[in-house]
């Protein structure tokens, strides 16, 4: 059964290969600063030069098509590990017929090698895994690890629009955002009872809403 | 009955003038960067070379008494501008017998005057009035209107360490302190339930988080 599951997914994401790009890389001595550059053509991919924003941690697509759909003139890039999940954001993005979303299979780390330096106007990172436990705290995709990586892929003052229901990790990526020098603006600590508009609630963030916790959220930018 | 009361105030706030300073001030004219300096003597009025700290907003004084004891070794500036309260707070100093404490009476804008540059180590803000209205946002004491008083007054490095029950009032201290080049850090968005030690509960800050709202805490600085 497992075999064929998996027979499954491959076929599944090799009808997905107009709009997705796998960048897995199993070599754990993988350095973006030295591995030969293998940038995305924009153009190419979008036919067009329209601004290009990005969503880390897509899931099954439901924030990034929406959002593509009421952004016709936004290319999005929708980036998300695991196979499983971000098949159906493509085939859903397939069926939706959208021309201006790529999904990029892999992790945040890899990014550097296949997107070009400045050129992401906006960074989404929604509801991403609040890896609770300490010892993983630099899995969570608001650390250190990652922030110099955001810094190169965005433009001069392009932005980061995080949001979560983790109230810790919220707490930690303003500390980490501020210590590596964002500069945060627009923050909600409840969202949802805010005055903040035309906010796409996804399935996910519904759910802990209706359960009566707040959702938070923040822009971050650097000066 | 009202001049009565008030005569008996002026008595109260006389008779506390060992550890009262009042910095009142009139004139709508009134500028620091240029009026005449009448710097405090710490020597002079604690009598040794301790570390300073501040509060700005003392109220009643439970906090800067409680922690005056805790920290007998620190000597502790609390402003207030209610005659009322802090007649109050200064009472309660002088019954507990504190050498390390002193009250000024007056408005936060006017302390460059009285205090040099650079000389206070720490400066707290506790539940300081939110003025929910934005007209009244200035009037706020985490508005950019106080910022350079704060950075003027504060050591290199000396940290802000603000505690509300105000969601919107945080959210905007929060976006003020970071716009202005503050690093923000050891963030709780809900004080009572995190693991911060050490927090000393006023009554007011009892009754909030009682009704069950959270108490939210921050820490700031300029790198």
């Amino acid at each position: 059964m497992r075999m064929r599951r998996k027979k499954n997914l491959e076929q599944r994401l090799d009808d997905c290969n107009s709009i997705l790009v796998s960048i897995d890389n199993e070599d754990k001595n993988f350095n973006t600063a030295i591995e030969e550059k293998q940038y995305l053509d924009y153009k190419e991919i979008f036919g067009n030069e329209n601004p290009v924003q990005m969503e880390i941690g897509c899931g099954k697509g439901q924030f990034v098509y929406e959002l593509a759909q009421r952004e016709p003139d936004i290319n999005f890039i929708a980036v998300e590990k695991s196979a499983n999940v971000i098949v159906q954001a493509c085939e859903k993005a397939l069926e939706l017929g959208l021309e201006n979303v790529l999904f990029i299979k892999g992790s945040a780390e890899y990014l550097p090698k296949y997107i070009p330096d400045g050129t992401i106007e906006r960074l989404y990172l929604n509801f991403s895994c609040p890896f609770p436990k300490k010892k993983y705290a630099n899995h969570r995709l608001t650390s250190k690890r990652f922030l110099p990586i955001y810094e190169k892929m965005l433009v001069k003052g392009g932005e980061i629009h995080q949001k979560t229901d983790n109230m810790h990790f919220f707490e930690f990526s303003i500390e980490q955002l501020s210590d590596y020098g964002y500069t945060v603006k627009n923050i909600s600590l409840d969202l949802h009872n805010s005055d903040f508009e035309g906010n796409i609630v996804t399935e996910y963030e519904k759910r802990f809403s209706d359960l009566g916790q707040p959702i938070y959220r923040l822009e971050a930018y650097l000066k």
